[in-house]
């Protein structure tokens, strides 16, 4: 239907889809209702120290390699993707009373079967982004991330260009793949729910795609530990 | 000269002019030759300890508060303002032979400035960014993000706003700027180098802005310690 609706509405060659993981989530049976989940002993020592409810804390946990940093209201987790962000992605928001909406199990995945049926319906290369809103380390407010890339490379790699004094660039990989989620964030809203955007005029790195390269090798990450 | 062509090419009321720091800091004579630095003795250990050039690290160590992370060939710092970037922004890309730039010393004064000087232009509001690309703690890839913002409010509150379902949205700053910011990223390149970009088509909320509310309270930050 997004394929078909995407087509309609005039999706071009080369334009890039960005659809909130949510829509996506739904679509996959990713709802949990709250009452039907039994918490374990983990989730309970978490529930106590944050003050969370014990049956979200279950799921958080389900859906985490570990648990990063936590605090009374806050649990930030390392979800089996590698991404870093709260309650493992777990989210209330704009899902069924007393329910809640997981991550795709695999959003690349996702990306690609969206990717792929889009392209057919525009009969061309397209794009396509699965988003979600994450906080960050250092700076306040959400911004809109890319959990999900089909259809281009997710990080452009600058190195070996040169700057306008001809200086040969190095450290510039850019990730253009959150920028234009963060660029479709901006006209997702948060409540009202525009699920889907169309970003048009980016040159985007033809590729497979993939946001694992979005993801920093926790070896190489400062932060993570 | 910015205003003035930003009139010239049809920035309009609404609009928001995004710059790269690096020609702020330019035409604020934030560019220092390497030669003409000294470095104490703290520059001199944090380069036996990063390898990096004694009067780079004299010149990091001076834009800094102090040293988050530091390892072979990386030093992360806070900057006196509260920026939480690689080398205290402090670099040699685009600058002269010998030399860097460093990032403004009040980018929300510099971003007011231009601000008024392009509303004045074009005769209306306009909102302006000045943005640096960053890289990001879990992530992979610089985006560029704003470190100085006039016109508007930098983070959107959506507090007390309802879901689709009726429920009340919590913890959905959004951080707008940066959204602006990274979009205007992918038009900038790196090498190549466009310093301004036009958004159009944004409701960004009204007020007098300032790149200070996307700073994170040190003391309500996880990672920053």
């Amino acid at each position: 239907m997004l394929a078909e609706r995407a087509a309609a509405e005039g999706v071009a060659a080369g334009d890039v889809l960005a659809v909130a993981h949510k829509v996506v989530s739904k679509a996959e049976g990713r709802v949990v209702a709250l009452a039907a989940v039994r918490p374990g002993p983990a989730a309970r020592a978490l529930a106590a120290e944050t003050g969370k409810e014990p049956a979200l804390c279950e799921l958080i946990l389900a859906e985490s390699r570990r648990v990063v940093r936590r605090r009374a209201g806050t649990v930030i987790c390392e979800t089996h993707h590698g991404l870093v962000c709260a309650n493992a992605g777990v989210d209330a928001s704009n899902a069924p009373e007393g329910a809640v909406v997981l991550l795709p199990v695999d959003p690349d995945a996702s990306a690609r079967r969206l990717q792929a049926r889009v392209a057919a319906a525009v009969g061309g290369r397209v794009g396509l982004v699965v988003t979600d809103t994450h906080g960050r380390a250092f700076r306040r407010g959400l911004v809109n991330v890319a959990i999900g890339v089909a259809g281009f490379e997710a990080v452009v790699d600058h190195r070996g260009g040169r700057d306008r004094e001809g200086r040969v660039l190095v450290a510039t990989d850019q990730a253009l793949a959150d920028e234009l989620a963060a660029a479709a964030g901006m006209q997702m809203g948060k409540g009202a729910g525009t699920p889907a955007v169309v970003v048009s005029g980016v040159d985007t790195p033809p590729g497979p795609g993939g946001a694992g390269a979005l993801v920093r090798d926790p070896a190489h990450d400062l932060f993570r530990t």
